[in-house]
């Protein structure tokens, strides 16, 4: 027995199918989001997956930016409810959730249940975001997937003492310029990421187990800077990126249920 | 009989020599700051305007980011007493003093003496101080110092929502990209720093007569667009750019009455 959910983002759509509400059988992510072609393909790509067909999914459920617009699911569920259902299947353990994504960072605390208890969000500043890290690495002319590697590296950590992403530019502009290694400025770089996602967590109340998704949740140093920033080690779950669809594809199967 | 106050700043040297405690007869501006000729010139160039010398200034009081490094002044005292003092003088009337610099502003709540009640301070975000201006300014390709002048050319003033400067920026260049007039992008911007300096105001209460003060008071757009958000007039004084040493000049006249 099938249920299908569907993530539909502003520049990516995500889609999971779940069996019996107990196993994922099928994943697909399309770099095309909403008003495109890109959930379409998403829902063709789940089908030929299994082989199967729309009749075959007893129920669709759309969650994501774009679900409005999706006419085809049988209900739409708020992001925020599929991405804390879809990570607390990952990780039943999980007690804080971690999220940073290109332009946000939210902090989620679940109780035992996995029921969301409490959540903050930074939407307003571009500093402890994945914006910040953009920029950051167009100074720096490297790529933001280089980040994590390059960080590795770095034998010294250069501080950053401004939280303020414009700030913070003009800082590591003259770091450049004194010479410091490039390696050990992405170190800083990420230190100031945890500094500021941690002090947003810290408001929720950080509860072990910890878990890390959003774009971010990719960049190995951030990750490290922020279990040294929280006192914690944080798990990245595999298939952290689709856990907003996979939410809502639990969410179908419970529907199904009533 | 002359006392003397100097303004060092990081950029910028500034000196007044004030009569009397009474009366303005030099000022000077050096566009160069603390740790260079900067502040001797600018005493070279007072002294030259009254042809006068060293021993006949009485006392001479030093304020400023480069003060504690001036050793041949009588007296150091804060930029924020000084700028206060010398607003005073100049507009005996204030009671709000807003300073946009280029790194941070304030607000600041005097009596109807003149003493300093209160003041609120951003010095974290770039948003709501001059660096915002410069940032927009770059993109536009336009000169900081063309800004109010533009936009008084504007016809309809486009929003701008995010208060960021990296949100902004990134809402300046998709207006840029949809061929909406420069001069109406300008008035957006405008009205961005604006709201946010009115809103740090509001948080020591605003009471008339306001004054405006430093680098982005020569911004007649902001100024406009301030007038507008918090529903008063706004005075900018003749030598607002050197309130500082004016106040640290009539310092030094209340030291030598001692
Ligand atoms: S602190 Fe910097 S990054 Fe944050 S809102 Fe202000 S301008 Fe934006």
């Amino acid at each position: 027995m099938y249920t299908m959910g569907l993530d539909i983002g502003s520049t990516a759509s995500k889609g999971v199918i779940v069996e019996n509400g107990k196993k994922i059988v099928a994943v697909a992510t399309i770099p095309s989001g909403t008003g495109t072609a890109g959930p379409t393909k998403t829902v063709k790509e789940l089908f030929s997956q299994l082989s199967i067909e729309r009749k075959d999914i007893e129920k669709l459920v759309v969650t994501g930016y774009g679900r409005m617009k999706y006419t085809d699911a049988d209900k739409q569920i708020s992001e925020l409810s599929c991405h804390t259902k879809g990570v607390h299947f990952l990780v039943p353990t999980v007690r804080t959730i971690i999220d940073i994504g290109g332009q946000d960072a939210k902090a989620l605390k679940l109780d035992a249940q996995g029921k969301l208890l409490n959540f903050v969000m930074n939407d307003k500043c571009a500093a402890g975001t994945g914006r910040f890290l953009d920029v950051m690495a167009k100074i720096l002319e490297v790529q933001v997937s280089e980040l994590g590697e390059l960080s590795a590296k770095s034998t010294q950590e250069i501080s950053i003492s401004s939280t303020c992403t414009v700030f913070a530019e003009s800082e590591v502009i003259s770091h450049l310029s004194n010479d410091i290694p490039v390696e050990d400025i992405i170190s800083g770089i990420h230190a100031s990421v945890a500094k500021r996602v941690s002090s947003l967590a810290k408001r929720v109340g950080i509860q072990e187990d910890v878990v890390m998704v959003g774009g971010v949740a990719q960049n190995s140093g951030v990750v490290s800077a922020m279990e040294k920033s929280i006192g914690m080690s944080i798990i990245i779950p595999e298939l952290a990126q689709v856990t907003g669809a996979l939410g809502a594809a639990l969410y179908a199967f419970e529907e199904m249920k009533k």
